[in-house]
C-alpha cells in the first residue's frame, strides 16, 4: 500500500470514535461536560492516556520542558524532520469534550491508520499534545506551542499563577515527575518540524449551515481590540434643547454610525463587534457625559485592519454631537496566513469527501497560529453544532468528524510519499 | 396708587437679595451651596423664618396638614378667593439656594410692594411655600401642591419613608408642632385659589444664551419613560459571520437611528434622551446578547407624544439585526398647558423689561403643574448660569432677579386691579 487514499481507508473510524468516548471520561462533569483544567490532576493523566495509546503502538512518547507530549511513529530515515499533527488536551472549567482533544486523537487515529496500512515512510511522524491552550487556569493560553515555536519565553510563562496562588512552575514540576514516573523520556527542546497539521472545531456557524463535514483553514485572523470614551457634558434631559447638548450617547451612536460605514466599505469578512458600553452617570432624565465602548475588530488581511485602524483614528479625530473622542488600541495581534501549499493539500483531501468545501479564516486563535512561524503549518476544520463551545453542549456528529479525520490522513498520505 | 406700573416701582430690589442671602444661611454647606431636605430641622427652621418676615407685613401665617406655609395679605373682600404666589423652601441634598426659593421670596417680595404701595386690593394675596417639592429626601416630590390640588392622596404621601427609615407622617408630626409652636394658624384644608403664579430658575440654557432676564412660561412639557429590551444571541465575537448573527447592539443601534428619525420628524422642539445603557454579557469578544436602554422623550404637545409614541411602539414590534424588541412604558406624564390669559398677562409684564422675551415652556416639572389642575397657573423663569441647577454652583445675576421680581409684581398690579 503506498497511496495516499489508501491511508484514509485505513483509519478505524470506530476506534476513533471509542478514543473520543474515553478521553471524555478523564475529568468528565455530570451529567455532561468535561473539566480538565492545564496541568491539573485530569490533564496529567489525560497525557499519561495518550503516551499509553501511543505505546500499544510501538511508538516512542517523549515530553519537553514545558510537559508538551509526543508520539513519536519513527521513519525509514529518523534524521528527516517529522510531520507534527496535534492540539491540545487541556479544556475551559465548564467545557465539551471535543474542543483540542479532537486534533490529538486525530493525530493519534493516522499513527493508527499508519500501523495497520504498513505505508512506509521517509520521515517520522509525530502526534503532539500542547500544555495550556486554554489559558483558563493559567492566561494567557497557548503556552506550550508559544514556547515550542520561539514566540514566548519560558520565564514568562513559568512565573504565572492560577486563581489559587498556584505557580505554573511548581504546577510544571508536578506534571513533569508523573510523566517521569511513567517512563515518558525527557527530550527537553524544542525542534523544527517538517510540518504542522492540527483539526479543530469551527466554533462558529459556517460549516454546519453549509451542511460541509470538513475544510481546509487558511489562516487566522487577525484582531483589533479598541477602547473609546466619548466625552460630552452631563445635563438635565427635560431642560436642555437638542442644539444645547453635549450628548456623549449621541456622540457616540454617531460615531458608530461612522465606524460601520468604513467598515461595510470592506464587505462581509470583516467581524466588528461592539461587546461593551456603559454611559455615565447612567440615568434616565440626565444627559450622559461619557459614554465608553469596546470595538473587536477582525480580519484575515492585515492590510485591511490597517486601513481600518486609520480610518477608526481618522473618525476619532473628529467632534460627534459636539463630544471629543479618546480611542485606544489595547491589543493588535497581526493575522496569520497558513502555507499556501500545505492548505491545497488539505483542501485537496477535503474535496474527495465534500467538493463543496469551503476554505476558511479561522475567528478564534489555535496552536497552529504559533507553529506558523516555525514550520508549514495549516488547519482543518469540521462542524460543531450551532457554533457551541467552551461549554458542556459543545457536539459534533460522528459521521463529520471521520470525514475529517479521514481526509487528515488522506493528506498525511500524500506528505508522506512527496 | 393704583396703576400696576407703580406696584412694580416699590419693588426693593436691595431687600429681596438681602432676604435671598439671609434665607441662604439656613442650612449652608461650607463653602458654598445649601442642604435643606424637606421637613428637616433646617427646612422647619425657613418656614419660621419666612411666618417671621410676614409678620412684619402684619401677614397673618396658616399652615396646612401637608404643613404648606402661608402668608395672607388681607383683601378689601376677605370672602374672594386669594391670589396666591409661591414655590418652596426645601431643596436636593447639595444644592444652590435658587431653586425654589426665588419663587417664595419673590412673593414676599410682592407682599414687601403692596405694603410699601398701599394698593387698596379687594381680594387677598398669598405666599406660600409647598412641603417637600424636590422629593429627594422622601420621593416623589411636590408633596405639599399635589395634596393641595387634589393630585394625590394625603396616605400615600405620609407613608413615604427616608433612607434612615423616618417615615413621612412622622416628619410632617415633628415640623407642624414647631408651626404651633411658633403660634402659626392651623388651616388644615385646600383652598381654590384666584390663580397661582410661581417664578423659578430656568433650570436650562435658553434665556442666558438669549441674553433675556425673564420670560413667561406657557406651560410644562409631557414625557414618556421608555424601557426597552434587544434581545439577540451571545456568540463568538471571532467565529460568527455577519450573516450568522443576532447581535442585540446592532440590533439597538439601528432601533435607535429608527427612533431618531422618527423623533426628527417633529422638530427641534422634542427632547429624546438615551440616559442608560446596558449590554449583556457585556464582554469584549462576545457578541452582547441583549441590549437594554431607557428612552427621556418630551414634549409640550400631547398629540406630538401620543404620535411618537405609536412610532416608538410601531417600530419596536419589528425585527432588528435579527432581534427581537420588548418595549416597556415606566412612566407617562401628560403635558400641562397653563392658562392662556395669565400666561399674556405674565408676558405683557415682562415685554416691559425685556421687549424679546421669549415664551418658554418649562422642561422640568415643578409645583405650578399640579396648581394648574386647581386654578388658572402660570409662571416665570428667569436664567441661571450655564443652566445648573440642583448643585452648588448654581447662580443667579442679582440684575436678572430684579427683573424677574418687578415684571412679577407688574403682573399682580395688573390682576388684582382687573
Amino acid at each position: 500500500m503506498n497511496t495516499s487514499t489508501s491511508l484514509a481507508e485505513c483509519v478505524d473510524g470506530q476506534r476513533f470514535w471509542y478514543d473520543m468516548l474515553e478521553q471524555a471520561t478523564i475529568g468528565a462533569l455530570t451529567p455532561r461536560g468535561l473539566r480538565r483544567l492545564a496541568l491539573d490532576e485530569n490533564d496529567n493523566r489525560a497525557r499519561c492516556w495518550l503516551v499509553d495509546q501511543g505505546r500499544t503502538l510501538g511508538c516512542e512518547a517523549f515530553y519537553d520542558a514545558m510537559g508538551n507530549v509526543f508520539l513519536r511513529r519513527e521513519g525509514l530515515d529518523p534524521s528527516l524532520p517529522p510531520l507534527l499533527i496535534g492540539s491540545h488536551l487541556d479544556s475551559q472549567p465548564s467545557a465539551g469534550s471535543y474542543d483540542g482533544t479532537l486534533g490529538v486523537l486525530a493525530g493519534l487515529a493516522v499513527l493508527r491508520a499508519l500501523q495497520a496500512s504498513d505505508l512506509p515512510h521517509q520521515r517520522p511522524v509525530e502526534v503532539v499534545s500542547w500544555t495550556n491552550e486554554e489559558g483558563a487556569r493559567f492566561a494567557p493560553g497557548a503556552s506550550g506551542s508559544s514556547w515550542f515555536a520561539g514566540q514566548r519565553e519560558a520565564a514568562s510563562i513559568l512565573d504565572t499563577v492560577d486563581d489559587d496562588g498556584v505557580r505554573f512552575a511548581d504546577a510544571l514540576t508536578t506534571c513533569l515527575a508523573q510523566l517521569d514516573a511513567h517512563e515518558v523520556s525527557y527530550r527537553p527542546d524544542p525542534f523544527i518540524p517538517y510540518a504542522f497539521l492540527e483539526l479543530h472545531i469551527e466554533q462558529g456557524p459556517v460549516l454546519e449551515s453549509l451542511g460541509v463535514p470538513a475544510c481546509a483553514v487558511k489562516g487566522i485572523q487577525g484582531v483589533n481590540w479598541y477602547s473609546i470614551a466619548v466625552n460630552g457634558q452631563a445635563n438635565h434631559a427635560g431642560t436642555t434643547p437638542e442644539h444645547a447638548r453635549r450628548d456623549a450617547f449621541t456622540g457616540a451612536h454617531q460615531l458608530i454610525t461612522a465606524f460601520r460605514e468604513a467598515v461595510a466599505e470592506h464587505g462581509e469578512s470583516v467581524r466588528f463587534t461592539i461587546g461593551k458600553f456603559a454611559l455615565e452617570p447612567n440615568a434616565t432624565n440626565t444627559i450622559p457625559q461619557q459614554a465608553t465602548f469596546s470595538i473587536d475588530l477582525r480580519h484575515p488581511s492585515a492590510a485591511v485592519l490597517t486601513s481600518l485602524d486609520n480610518a477608526f483614528q481618522r473618525l476619532a479625530a473628529e467632534t460627534w454631537s459636539g463630544c471629543n473622542v479618546e480611542l485606544t488600541v489595547s491589543s493588535r495581534v497581526p493575522p496569520v496566513e497558513f502555507d499556501e501549499q500545505l492548505v491545497e493539500t488539505l483542501d485537496a483531501s477535503v474535496k474527495k469527501y465534500a467538493p463543496d468545501a469551503p476554505q476558511l479564516v479561522s475567528g478564534a486563535f489555535h496552536d497552529a497560529i504559533h507553529l506558523a512561524h516555525q514550520c508549514p503549518t495549516a488547519m482543518l476544520f469540521m462542524p460543531c453544532r450551532s457554533g457551541i463551545s467552551h461549554h458542556p453542549d459543545e457536539h459534533i456528529e460522528r459521521e463529520d468528524a471521520e470525514v475529517a479525520v479521514s481526509a487528515m490522513a488522506d493528506a498525511v498520505g500524500t506528505l508522506l510519499v512527496r
